[in-house]
């Protein structure tokens, strides 16, 4: 036992009046809506590295978090930084984590050393993992932090740069095989471009694709069954990222012929900053067939940069479980919050209070989601919308073309009439749920 | 002749010193530089609805101009506005121009009028273009203006809206035929949605994919030996266009089949509301293969709408030709003002003005385009940059496997060292050129 | 009675568990929260301009709302159209309205005949208040939509528009003051710039000063006892607008001696074009003192343009009247949807169901915000923040200096330790209200 | 002499011919224009913090630059910086530089500590400043980096942190005073808020009010002759920062009684971060009697954040310059190059690269404007467009009341008729001097 989390005790449920500020209000694991747990339908994971490894820092200051794991420059802090983690998740109970290979072994410079410590860690991990039972939801490789990596991973100009991230990658694959993680993500923070004046685009996503494609043969060479998974984003750290949201990630797998090998995790903040809802992401990569997992951290909308703050928005967050359930809801995915604390949050209890009362958002949402789902009333109302392409005459249209239309056009004397698109009446049935 | 511009003369060009604001200062239609003709380099059109049919009005203010062809309701009104844009075309000397259906007809509120105005001023127009020399860049329909489009044209919930959208395409398609168009382009500025919440965007895809096949299916019957192009739009006056960017596009080509058989028309502007810029959506397309055609108008970087202007900043101007010289210059597409005088540049000097001046600013940019490449310094950059690449164990990496690369990386302690991206160096050097 | 809302009931309050479209299920117009009415507590107010005048163009489109009341070119007309709001008036039961000067009469073309119109529709309207004891929340004058405006009123290069700006805010103010106002707004659409090249920055700013104090001036003459309110906005139409958001109208206050005598009507969908969340702009206003009144309509967050958007986001609303209420609440002023239909929604049904769902989101906003400042948990994590400068000690630093408190720093060997700044708990607090 | 720029020559002028990428292509410090010398005029200076103390890091990435002089850890590596910087300063020929206390001596995590280290780095830049001749335009603290400033400086809720603030101003002031600076700064990174739940928004800006005030009287007790300026900027690192924008401080200035001791210090960056044109902050300071002096660093128009770039853009530069020289130019003030280098920019070439383009880029761009202004177009322009508001008539108006002047628009019929804004001429005829 560290002593960091020492005098808090374990996050129970204690219904919506409880005002326990370390306790679960609306999210009960255990109950049972639409046939299934609150715990399998949302599957939440908290993130080894914003809410372990950060040290609080940005643009314009420095560390701010003091923790007894500081520095992380050794085993032996990363062994002690993994045991605070997992006492995190026994306390919060949450199912799942996700990691990068750098947030949990330190940095040797160079491969065989970080390889080692990875795998050193990995052990380490599974022992909690059986010990705890909490599970992974997703392995991925930090491939943006080191210098190594400024230009580029798979894209670097450099092609030994890209001979060490696929043995960066693998190490990680590896490593999320070796723990039963369900998804394998890959974020290309680097992946794109600071300035076009010393790019070759064209090169570059060439050498992406290939890159991607390696992972799903390794994949399948190793029999790993879960999800690769792409996280889109805009930008930042690069002024452009090739994988700039879900129809752009769409775009590229099909060009590379992965879309049937490959889906996203979708991040709100990511869909913010590339100028979109996070329902407008999700229903994109659903209408897609790509739809895989998401990242529940929000974005300021008045700052310009990723702010990866803990959803606090019930019915924004509703709309978005919404449109996953209409998708089906998870299968290997989960909600997972790749969400830091402000960094003037500086106590342990900060960092329990915003698993906390992100969970208990996502529960008031998804419940919300599935009341709007069974009333049914914006089901109905897009089936009327769209009745007329059922008719005999739209199906023959659509296999039809313009010179037989343009007559029909003529001879009918099709003058439409338009009708109200009901947004308003629809937004406030919207809010008799949320 | 009409009086609207009267006491003008043909604009000529008189070199750099000239301060006659009606003279070309830098863009000479026959100066040969890399072997062609400035004319057959730049290939610019102006847009007839700008600078012809609008009337001035922006959301808080109706019409600000005060046209002798104004109100627009009539085939007579609609000839004194062609005869005055001849003029216009004839004063500026420009090779090309574009147009939408509704910007040369009256709208008489149904399929059967409008397609008689539309036969009607095809003529009038084919007689005029004969005359003057004037050649038609492209042609397009206006699906977007009528109320009877306020919920989409090929992506209308309502069948007889398609219907309406497809005998309306086709008789643009069957107009630009006629004038010996070189491209017919596709906006689908109500294409996408105002809210999700009343929108199935999968059925609407589909629906507009299905359109598009249409429309490639109609080119080929009726041998028009022109391109067809789809013009990137994120948004306004929809709150998502689905041909939100060129990567999108892209994707959304490659879904329903038609990357071979489509391309952009780029927009500056709309690159700018996409969160790019122009040079980026120019070098995107161009690595995708799907490079078409611009419209090079600006937007204002501090407003968050579609602003329109005419092109003013060089160094801006010069980067989007050197991707476009780098992709092979214009083959069927060219520069398309698709500026708007601002709404209160009232008068028919400011109109030409306007077209002057972006012309001349962008000859200058496509001067110095060329410049750098017959320089080569970038060029060379970039080819140093990535040689790594060009090793034959590079080229064996690219076929090779993770466990293969991984075991190399151990084998031979591969460990990049970063080097310098020179940025501020190569920016330094595109200064000697703008 | 027109036919226009034939077959629609007035609304009533149904509570929280009605399915009723058109009935309040928050707000009650009677219940007492807080010592005072619903009504009297939240002071809502219609805007004529948006739900009566406007036809539902955008910049790519035209009309699509076909009322009987259009086209608006007649008293007639005016008359019909005046008919029809106060009978939503009556339907919905809001206690107040706002209109513009061109909402309510035909454009005639010159002063004289447009103080005619407007002089007889007061005496209309001074009528069917009376009939219905619906009230005027604030008056005002439209100095952007006719194409005198173009270049500005108050601030327009030619004098002789700030003459006819001047004689049409006295007749606004004439008007507002017959009909009982209770307070004169002035939003300066066109105050501002297209572009710095043609633009005398500080002439316009003394014009437009010299302008407002003429208003206040009036005001005092006339004895009108209503509030003089300016609306911030930071630019559209204009590229730039003078009185871009609470900050910088109060510098302009300041500088013309007006910060007494003239207050602020702040706008959701303003703040966010201007960068700012819509409790930051009321927070700020409280700070400086000139808090006056809000129009209550969001701007969708991915849109770059004023959407005017009925509010829906019960979490948002509720933070923006904590802050109002902090402030002491409304006194003159109220909270009007200065919001629009989506150019989709046509129907009369459309227009009520919005204002429902408006004033049920504010009323649950409202009572969220009250149970805040009733619990007063924030108000005390805001207190022990601050704690420290209650002492003697911070107390005399404050009046002390430079070099005496650096002297106390070296002798005292201060040394200051942060402490945590709570956001994600606090958020977590405010979502036990919301 | 340290190896830091070893090989590398005084960077000269050798005319716009060079294809040197080490020598001055515009700036000639010696030419004489405008009855000045270039040098004179522009004022150029380097900032130490990015070009000597930055590593390199982002908000995704660690350290790239390796420095002779990392770790900055100690006093020796704090004078082995200053060697380099006094080399680079010696190399490049600028008259000026700017520092921030934390630039230029290692964190004691103390007062008195980091006091001592900077009276001992003062002496070392005094005697490096009397061999060189290179000159202080500003000092200014650095009270954001640390964690101790992690919620503000003068707006701490903890009044030791206010102290600590003043005592650090104090030590800044009187090392600034040391070193002749001409200017003393002020940007508030951390003045602001990262929440409105946990801040007082009126005690902040009062504490923030009386420490500038605190500021300014102990200018005058030392008789220090600078001028105090503050640097607007509207968020990052904070959400919001109190001193947004020019018009924003103005006002804070107005509501202390400060609007004669202080101006501004203007950022092209911060101007873009708050919605505005570099040219427009610089025109509202200048029109509110505000204008100092400014940062020539630009943003990227596509990224959220302070991407504190190079200058590179003639054309904008040369407006800037133009409302510079329309204030008068600079007296203490000058240009700043608060800029740094692309992360990826290794090379100690690149650093110097990057100040010969930036000072290029300003000595064109100033050129320019100086043309602009001998040529009188745009004042002339302007002086015709605003000519109406020097008749007697419209003089009397200014002095008048709404009712005279409603009388006269009756009497007279006045009704303006709008003439011609000419943006598109005005901008071609910028177009000839860029």
């Amino acid at each position: 036992m560290t002593d960091f989390f020492k005098g808090i005790d374990a996050i129970s449920y204690e219904g919506a009046d409880s005002t326990n500020p370390l306790a679960y209000r609306h999210y009960d694991p255990d109950e049972v809506v639409a046939g299934k747990r609150m715990e399998d339908h949302l599957r939440f994971a908290v993130a080894y590295w914003h809410s372990f490894a950060w040290e609080g820092g940005d643009p314009f200051g420095g560390q701010t978090f003091e923790r007894p794991w500081h520095p992380q420059d050794s085993l032996d802090t990363a062994k002690l930084k993994a045991d605070a983690a997992f006492e995190m998740f026994r306390l919060l109970g949450q199912p799942y984590f996700c990691f990068h290979d750098a947030d949990v072994r330190p940095e040797t410079g160079t491969f065989a050393g970080n390889l080692a410590g990875l795998q050193e860690m990995t052990d380490y991990f599974g022992t909690k993992m059986e010990e705890t039972g909490t599970k992974l939801l997703w392995g991925t490789a930090n491939m943006f932090s080191h210098r190594r990596w400024m230009a580029g991973a798979s894209t670097n100009p450099d092609p030994d740069v890209f001979a060490f991230a696929a043995a960066t990658v693998k190490s990680c694959m590896d490593a999320t095989q070796a723990l039963g993680g369900e998804n394998y993500v890959l974020w290309g923070g680097r992946e794109g471009y600071e300035t076009l004046l010393n790019t070759d685009m064209g090169q570059e996503l060439d050498h992406m694709g290939r890159f991607l494609s390696m992972v799903v043969e390794y994949k399948h060479k190793i029999g790993f069954k879960g999800q690769i998974l792409v996280e889109p984003k805009p930008q930042e750290p690069s002024k452009h990222q090739y994988d700039y949201d879900a129809a752009t990630c769409f775009g590229f797998l099909q060009k590379y012929g992965l879309e049937k090998e490959v889906k996203l995790n979708l991040e709100q903040g990511h869909a913010i900053l590339a100028g979109h809802s996070f329902e407008h992401e999700i229903a994109t990569a659903a209408a897609l067939g790509v739809f895989g997992s998401i990242d529940m951290n929000r974005n300021d909308y008045q700052s310009g940069w990723d702010t990866d703050q803990f959803p606090n928005n019930v019915p924004e967050v509703a709309l978005c479980y919404y449109h996953i359930l209409k998708a089906g809801g998870f299968t290997t995915g989960g909600t997972n919050f790749d969400a830091k604390l402000r960094r003037q949050s500086l106590d342990a209890e900060d960092l329990l209070a915003a698993h906390v009362g992100g969970m208990d958002v996502c529960a008031r949402g998804f419940k919300a989601a599935l009341a709007m789902l069974d009333d049914g009333g914006m089901e109905q109302a897009l089936a009327e919308r769209y009745a007329g392409w059922n008719t005999p005459e739209a199906k023959a249209m659509f296999d039809s073309d313009l010179a037989t239309i343009t007559q029909r056009v003529l001879d009918d004397e099709i003058n439409p009439e338009p009708s109200s698109g009901r947004q308003e009446q629809l937004e406030n049935w919207v809010n008799r749920f949320v």
